[in-house]
């Protein structure tokens, strides 16, 4: 069951499924189906079922799965069953929101470190974060051994951003600039561009 | 070229090579290629010219594509050669970084409308926009043929307020609530979950 092994699109998919079943659990609800999963999802269940196959037998004939041991293991699974800390990069408008969303606490993600580039933000306090300076960041980075990063910085700043994070020893970055990064191999790189996302939906209206 | 026939992970890839073309002829680039396309964004130089291929013919075997030709034919196929107006519906802190964001304005997206549900914060002005009630939502947006909606509200309202959106008409969705929304099959929607993305991350590390 070497990780290799997994389409990266398998794994993709399992954050949903996660998703609903906490959802599921926030209503009280003990036992899904991958035809539940399914019909909330707007996936098949034999994807469904064929995905989670990659990982072991969940769920048994005729009785679903109990959503308490799938929500465990698919966390054991995306390795969010323990605390990761993560940088936040660029405090403008977004770095605030990021800064202060509560969303993150629960899936076993802290913001732990900000930053920023302008001397009126460097020492500011955000969410109970003082932010730093960016210059400093590979450093600080390393030594609190921060390996995720989320960049909210101009397109024109990313780059050389990554960089930073990438000699502080940061080995995954979600990056909200709207731009492509180019990074070593081992660095991951996960994108957010509500731009990208509109206009693949204009294609159809 | 009935737009059924592409696959819509060659559309969703147009916004990248859209976004790459527009940073290279801020640049004052002129000219580029599908290896200097690939070599930027980890796509196979292949897979970029075949994606474009379904499109016509963009670039001459030896001299490239030209930057501003290619980059009128992208937005002429995604649509974005023309305005778009969209609602944006939860005005917490990423609705107020989503009203204030200057990204959207240059693609051709601009957002027209801000609903909220909180008494305290209906009435409000945030980046020029009277913040109304979500009650009047489906009555405004149709009044005003707004066909996009982007959603920062919480997990627990989003397929409520999706339901008002679709009542009003809305056809493309860009949800940023931690949840999948159930909606007919002529109304698209797009997901950013920070979480899923640095779920999908973290397995790797």
């Amino acid at each position: 069951m070497a990780s290799k092994m997994i389409p990266d699109i398998v794994i993709g998919r399992l954050p949903i499924y996660l998703r609903a079943l906490n959802f599921m659990a926030a209503a009280d609800q003990e036992i899904t189906s991958s035809h539940e999963l399914a019909e909330r999802l707007g996936i098949s269940s034999a994807q469904i079922r064929k995905d989670l196959s990659h990982f072991g037998e969940f769920g048994k004939q005729g009785t679903g799965y109990h959503i308490s041991h799938l929500q465990e293991q698919l966390r054991r699974i995306l390795k969010v069953d323990r605390g990761w800390e993560g940088a936040l990069i660029g405090m403008g408008d977004l770095g605030h929101a990021l800064a202060r969303y509560n969303g993150f606490r629960d899936p076993g993600f802290e913001i732990t470190l900000a930053f920023d580039n302008d001397p009126q933000t460097i020492g500011q306090v955000v969410g109970g974060l003082t932010i730093q300076d960016v210059a400093t960041l590979p450093e600080v980075v390393k030594q609190q051994s921060v390996q995720i990063a989320m960049l909210t910085v101009t397109a024109q700043a990313a780059q050389s951003v990554a960089e930073l994070c990438i000699k502080g020893g940061i080995k995954a970055i979600l990056n909200y600039a709207p731009i492509t990064l180019s990074v070593p191999d081992h660095v991951h790189v996960q994108y957010i561009d509500p731009v990208a996302h509109l206009q693949r939906m204009t294609y159809y209206l």
